[in-house]
């Protein structure tokens, strides 16, 4: 008799994206003709940009030709080209030197961030801020790393860590012993940043306890401070302990084209329960050969393109007006009184809600008021209660007739 | 400590088509004027066809325009022109009705068939032919469904179930209780298809077992016999039983553009260890949602076009270059004296070794002697020794050079 892994139903049913859906569609339904405006997914709105567009149409027209055919990216880890322009643009220029094949090209973050638990064992205790995004969760729980939920939102055996204004939305690492840490910056959903002094404590942390650290930097192309680290490679040591994430989603417009990265330094290790170290590059790599068969090569291709003298210039214009946004809107309900956090070296705002009103309230408020649309923070988890994620994504006219809503209400 | 998760390091090192790769590499070294002719990996060689470049290349366009650019494939599950090919096409136009939220657009049949597994308890006994595409398998030993290897290649806890010549290379349902199947037909490495009472025992036995088939059916676009069944859907019942997993890799020549799909049927149930039914669709759905994030929509775009009366038109003139190399091939190796299965409704021709030669023998015969490069069919199992698999996707200048060489041997 087939068995279903149970652990997938310990997930909790009410996911947060397609909740705000649900509220969303049953107002517009019961008001059709208010004009919705969304501050609340974090999904693009500008174009590709022309030096992609171009790179794009190139790959489809070499796909249609005999002599320029390619079939299977060998092996599935992405295209030299790009892996070489990842090498030289995203950490060389950096001072950071890593090799071709730490660098695993794939179809997004979230697979990738959901996917390289998989390679550790269950035993390992997972540490993740509150708030999280929530696929470093779920994903957990799905392999079975977790208790059940609580009442509250917390699976049993994470060890959450706070994100508040105290520190900065930067937690400290734990007093106990942890084995996979989870950090996301600049973070999702807020929007604060890491010092390298920050980083350092973390890698100083994970030497000392053998511990792996999972580092998403799915938004450093937003950072704008020189002193804020993009990669956490730009700490000495952290070749050791840590793997990161890359992604073209937010950098380049990427949500719908789908291409993003990993890096495996050959010196990460982990452990056999008999305590004998195993290199952990070979095993992602063994993974990522078997369970997946590479990226389009049209997609690679505009990925490259980014790299090129006009794709940065471009790419920066998009990411300007992104940050435009950003400041615009912590500026706006700066002045209106709301206290606001990120929107700086981040395209998130994570902005207070008024004295005891609750997140989903205020969510519901803006809606039905203001016709807008935000995350509500308690979404993210029980630290995100009081809080409401914005995102700097929309549409310049779209963001200012939301500011104007937002005086109004 | 980080511990790994050592279900991997029962992995053997040796996969196929690598060790292939060695020995060809050394091969070019050893004789760097040998023109090798490779007739051993599955991947295409014609290029795409004029309507997929034309529907990319608009696409392209679109998302370098504000008012036509897209965003997140929102849920990830397939945009709904694709889907709607899909049903209407592939299953409606057989006479088999599938819903579309049963179907699941991905980037390939590799993840999908080797992500599935993952919603099923670990306690499932996994069977699976011998010869046997290696992902069923080793995505098993990953997950930790089996033990270590046996010395001839088989995993502890797997039931293996031979495809030879005497069963046609279409095995019996097992005598013991299974939980999960994988069948693939037209099959990869045999190039075997099942006739419609075939599949019906099968369907019978899963139904009887609450056992669940993983149908790998991304071959089907090679059947020309109307009495061969494309889907397993065809036969009564296997709603219940089935999932099943398509790809436009071979069909139209995307290996190089990824992109595939799955079908879950709503009917399909698996049990929690109290026996309670749990509905599979939508957890799979959760999975599918969580640890990936939709395919691009350029590609997308492609595989539409694949359905609209041009694309079909020139999607078979490409299967028919192939299936011309496929009967060049089984004639000229038949006459020469060869023992060949396969070649006919199916890409794969399964080729008996000369007498006494083994199966790396004559790959390592046939690299040296006529430079030319096959698959060692005990590459694919123990069952698999004595054969080697030649595909049909080369160039019919390169099939026609290859088969004066085998004539010259």
């Amino acid at each position: 008799m087939i068995g279903i892994n149970e652990h997938f139903l310990k997930l909790k049913a009410g996911y947060l994206f397609p909740e705000i859906g649900r509220r969303v569609r049953a107002f517009k339904q019961a008001y059709p003709d208010a004009k919705v405006i969304s501050m609340g997914i974090g999904d693009v709105t500008q174009p590709l940009a022309p030096a992609v567009v171009e790179a794009m149409h190139r790959a489809v027209d070499e796909m249609g030709r005999s002599e320029t055919f390619r079939g299977y990216d060998d092996g599935g880890v992405g295209y030299e080209f790009l892996r070489q322009a990842i090498v030289e643009n995203d950490f060389n220029a950096r001072g950071v030197s890593i090799e071709l094949d730490e660098v695993f090209v794939s179809d997004g973050a979230k697979t990738d961030t959901g996917n390289m638990q998989e390679i550790f064992g269950l035993e390992n205790v997972v540490a993740v801020a509150d708030p999280v995004y929530p696929v470093y969760v779920d994903t957990n729980v799905m392999a079975g790393r977790t208790g059940p939920a609580s009442g509250e939102g917390h699976y049993g055996g994470i060890v959450y860590m706070p994100a508040t204004a105290e520190n900065h939305f930067v937690p400290e690492p734990p007093k106990e012993a942890i084995d996979m840490a989870y950090l996301c910056f600049p973070n999702n959903p807020t929007g604060a940043v890491a010092t390298k002094d920050d980083l350092a404590r973390w890698v100083e942390y994970a030497r000392e306890n053998k511990a792996v650290i999972f580092f998403d930097a799915a938004y450093e192309a937003f950072i704008t401070d020189p002193a804020i680290p993009h990669s956490i490679y730009e700490v000495e040591g952290a070749k050791e302990v840590a793997i990161e994430f890359r992604s073209w989603s937010k950098t380049a417009g990427f949500t719908g084209v789908r291409c993003a990265y990993s890096v495996v330094p050959k010196q990460l290790k982990a452990y056999t329960k008999a305590g004998e170290a195993v290199d952990v590059n070979p095993i992602w790599r063994r993974r990522h050969c078997t369970k997946f068969n590479g990226v389009s090569y049209v997609t690679q291709a505009g990925a490259a393109a980014i790299y090129t003298p006009q794709g940065k210039k471009q790419i920066q214009q998009t990411i300007d007006v992104y940050m435009t946004n950003a400041s615009l809107i912590r500026d706006a309900l700066t002045k209106l009184g709301y206290k606001v956090y990120g929107g700086v070296n981040a395209p998130y705002l994570w902005v207070k809600t008024p004295e005891g009103v609750g997140s989903w309230e205020f969510f519901d408020r803006l809606l039905n008021e203001a016709h807008l649309v935000c995350t509500p923070g308690a979404g993210f988890g029980p630290a995100g209660e009081g809080y409401v994620r914005l995102t700097a994504f929309g549409l310049p006219n779209n963001v200012r007739e939301a500011l104007d809503r937002f005086a109004k209400l």
